[in-house]
């Protein structure tokens, strides 16, 4: 388990690799590791590469209605989706969460348990979706969304949605009926998929 | 919501700046960004940093006993941790929890359901922490270990842990005796420290 405490120049920081270096360009593995790494030949720096966090919500506002967000960049563009994005440094994963409803969709939420955990393992993604109650229902289009809705279940675009999670994770939330307690959701089973297939 | 397809780049990719550039050594608000990113003055490629995930879990063996590792390496050396590391790129957090189990104890694991989920915002890290059943109690140090073993809960180290996420993920297994089901763990509130505080 990696230590508590910051290190000098954390090991993906590439400005720990001085400007006079070619930079991290050769892929080779270092003494004592077992798998290859993109280092810079001149100084023996490493840059890690490691999995991206996104940090997301399937946020309610009092009457049931679900908050989306349709895209304004590509990819996806004029697709729907939840407010969700890259988790930022030196914050919390609920604070993280909050960020984005913001900067989608003007939207105050408050941040609640864990809804899912998608591994994406073929794009080194891992997604923490949460629940997330609207504090107003006062909410407008961020930099990042054409315009923003709120949705009663009936009414939600299905054949619209940006994305497979987006998917998964409004009908992990479908089926648990306002429950916000227990575990939360992992990439759906081909039997859970089937029944999502069916019908709402 | 990023998109699920991998880009011919990825943001963090630091071969995405030439080698005939001086490298991301400048700290700027890139256009329609609103925080300074380490950015290269040269080609305008951004290196971007992101929290990184920790992925490890909480080993038992049949009669309950507890996977612990005792660190050859710093920071914390000699001290007692779980089997856990940084997750790597293109494998599932399970899969993550499962390489770290074996690297630093040989042990071979089955990985459950999440036991917490603990934020450290101050070094950017989100720790994911597994429930995990032991399949053979074969086990033996890896080269980050100076020794592993199975321990009775009145057996733990307390005071030789090497972090408070040890601690605090082995109070929770504890406290849910056996229980695997149920809300991941979140960072524990005071109260819940001054209970642990008290004793077993």
């Amino acid at each position: 388990m990696p230590e508590p405490t910051p290190p000098a120049a954390l090991p993906s920081d590439p400005a720990a690799c001085p400007p006079s270096c070619g930079g991290p360009r050769v892929r080779a593995i270092p003494p004592g590791e077992d798998r290859e790494r993109l280092m810079c030949p001149d100084c023996g720096f490493i840059a890690y590469q490691n999995p991206l966090i996104v940090v997301g919500s399937v946020v309610t506002w009092e009457d049931g209605r679900i908050l989306l967000c349709r895209r304004s960049i590509e990819p996806r563009r004029g697709f729907w989706t939840l407010p969700a994005g890259y988790m930022e440094e030196r914050e919390s994963t609920a604070e993280g969460a909050a960020r984005e409803a913001w900067e989608e969709a003007r939207a105050r939420i408050a941040v609640g348990p864990l809804l899912a955990i998608y591994d994406i393992p073929r794009i080194s993604q891992v997604q923490l979706i949460f629940h997330a109650r609207l504090l107003s229902d006062d909410v407008s289009a961020g930099p990042e969304s054409l315009e923003v809705g709120l949705f009663a279940w009936d009414a939600i675009p299905w054949d619209e949605l940006a994305f497979p999670t987006v998917h998964w994770a409004l009908r992990e939330h479908g089926d648990r009926q306002g429950r916000v307690d227990g575990a939360p959701a992992v990439n759906p089973a081909p039997e859970t998929l089937a029944r999502w297939a069916r019908g709402p």
